[in-house]
């Protein structure tokens, strides 16, 4: 691990070649949070109650953003992921939104981006629903929090959540 | 400020609608970290002592993002930026890089959701060039700093910086 | 209503130019059904009763693909859209679910496409969403209700149903 | 077949989770109608009979579709086709344009919305290169025809065509 | 003339903000040619002589790349064309297919980049579609012949075809 | 080597079928240059040597765009790419920038059109950044220097640079 990703010996960019890599399972989960204000978060959460769309909308941003990623971070491959999950948990003592993705893939490289597409865009729509009752609103604690599969194997976040 | 931005009376999802809003200049900042060990903040500083490519590569997908938002954030309209800046500061004392995202238009509608985007991705793309280094590295802080034009008019955000 | 929209004079594509027409606001509203048999009919009711995001994610599907339509319609001109809605009723009569959608534009061309690419795309994605409970059903109808705007004035549908 | 495809068991929309899933050849034909009034059709068919290139934007409209799907329907996972055909056939008696979509995959998920897409979009481009001429064209019958390879393996629709 | 387009005083990329510029009417002409052998060529004219599908596949394809430069190109601005046309013309003597594409837009940045975006991808797609016949095709003398609107004026290219 | 690529008997287009053939590693290099004048080729020459952006704003619009081949070229099969590489020469005495493109990848079908792509989309950037420096810009000489894999085996082009 002293190596960038993506630069050569002169700092330049270049993709990593994934060629000679071989296939596995590879799986990753990534973490985010939302932080609203006290009306806010009350607002989201009787939405939620009365099972309005605001948190539908941002899993299916979220899905849609992690199937994009490759689009959207210049060195990241193109692989076909065979499974995305977003999960949210209300954190009533707070007043934050917890964001949970997992990604999945059989393929040469692994799929943190992958999963870290799909918390941050989900948390942006969240936003994004939620832009015209607070205008402070912050995304916070964006992180792998678990990553298996490949030559580096099983990777487990300990850092405390900020 | 007591309305979802894009939900009905029911609290199924809307976009809003802007036919009848009036085109003015709007401008808007946003600002995210990303937080680094030691050895990967000394690392992107020696890299870009020698003007290295990571922090270009990031503006770059920050910019590319900041003109995709309508196609990855469900409710927003599609707009015509005709100004996206991006700018990194180095955080020496506490290994975190500063971005800041300055996105301008003259439309119906603001461009908040577009500078918090190219900030998220500029961000995920700094993180992609470094996970190879550290893996538990944090994307925080992620807020619009100011907003300009429309209606509602100016916005300066007075949070602390958590 | 003599003319190809684009096939110049020896049959081969060519876009419309519409440099020289003049900026109006335009509106379009399109239709279509998804006839189910009795049994995903059902399925589906119950689902939106107890509030499941069926017809969520198609609403949203169906927004995107509006935002979309210049680049999956090759001659379609890109366009801001400022609105676009999105509306079903269930039919429990006849077991199909009627899909409305409405599009919004001040420019020089109109928004047929937008709304029926919107119709279309919500249709399909209701399609995925019960292709496990019914392997038969059928999208129909899709047609434009209404548009306004342009130099070609208000145009109404009377066309019965099919 | 008792399960929506893609919500969970509180009726939240959630992504299949294909990754168990064995990868086999995957294959399937989708139709659809686009109904002309007489004189539209009789200028399509001379267009044709010219060789002029209403069809061909349409059949590249539905390949580019087929491409397409997961970016457009929320829950699609990404494939890579091995292959895309689109035929059309000109029904002189009723004045419709009948479309047939066939897509092929080695995958661990099936085709069909690939196949959908393409027929959605190859009508819509008819439409939108005859709008000009008549603006009550109607696009109908979009269904399955076939499909095969899998678990569930072949299906053929015996529905009558509507 | 003595500044690059899209770099700061520092030669870091950075988009140029046109928010201050005025909305004119611009207009570019780009060219380009594709270099076939004898027998390539004539393929490709005895297959338009019948209406092949060749040309139209490649109209289409550089259609939408003209649609598709803000996404492609990191720097350009995202503008809504009012017009795109691509011409081919056929060098009997010298086996080669002349393009031309002409982009218009009312805007308050100029259409070269997409003019020249439709020139390429029409020829790479002639190059694809005819790379069964022939494994050394050359795509040659891609540049602007003509641009007009906003402040710097008309340019009309005089550089002899190289 | 007498059929066309994507041409049915009939010369309509259609999408080669690959779901016959094998997967083998397949790779494709291609070339291109930038005609420059010798006040703009110095000018790029002394950004790059205080390491400017021009280049890496164009080595990604390189990579981005042979990731997004399948979506430009409208009968290209989608394919995971697992490696993409760009390099420039810089040319002194004849002021040209040259461009080479290697992509990689374990499929049914080729990499040529996405090495070609990569070439075509950084010469298209490298003539967006320097446009503001000089207006008759050329893009040239853009062809394949090489592949291998698949049933027809190596190619090497030993066509004279022209």
């Amino acid at each position: 691990m002293d190596k960038f990703s993506h630069l050569d010996e002169n700092g330049k960019a270049k993709m990593v070649d994934v060629s000679e890599k071989s296939i596995s399972h590879r799986q990753a989960v990534a973490y985010g949070r939302v932080l609203l204000n006290e009306k806010t978060y009350e607002m989201v959460k009787n939405s939620q109650i009365k099972k309005g769309d605001v948190l539908t909308v941002a899993k299916i941003a979220g899905i849609m953003a992690a199937k994009n990623t490759s689009r959207a971070i210049p060195m990241c491959h193109p692989i076909n992921l065979t499974a995305i999950d977003i999960e949210f948990k209300m954190n009533d003592k707070q007043n934050f939104i917890e964001i949970f993705a997992t990604c999945k893939v059989d393929e040469k490289t692994g799929v943190e981006m992958e999963a870290l597409s799909a918390v941050s865009l989900a948390a942006l729509t969240i936003y994004d629903m939620c832009k015209a009752l607070q205008r402070d609103i912050e995304i916070t604690n964006i992180k792998l929090l678990k990553k298996s599969g490949g030559k580096s194997g099983t990777f487990t976040n300990e850092s405390n959540f900020s």
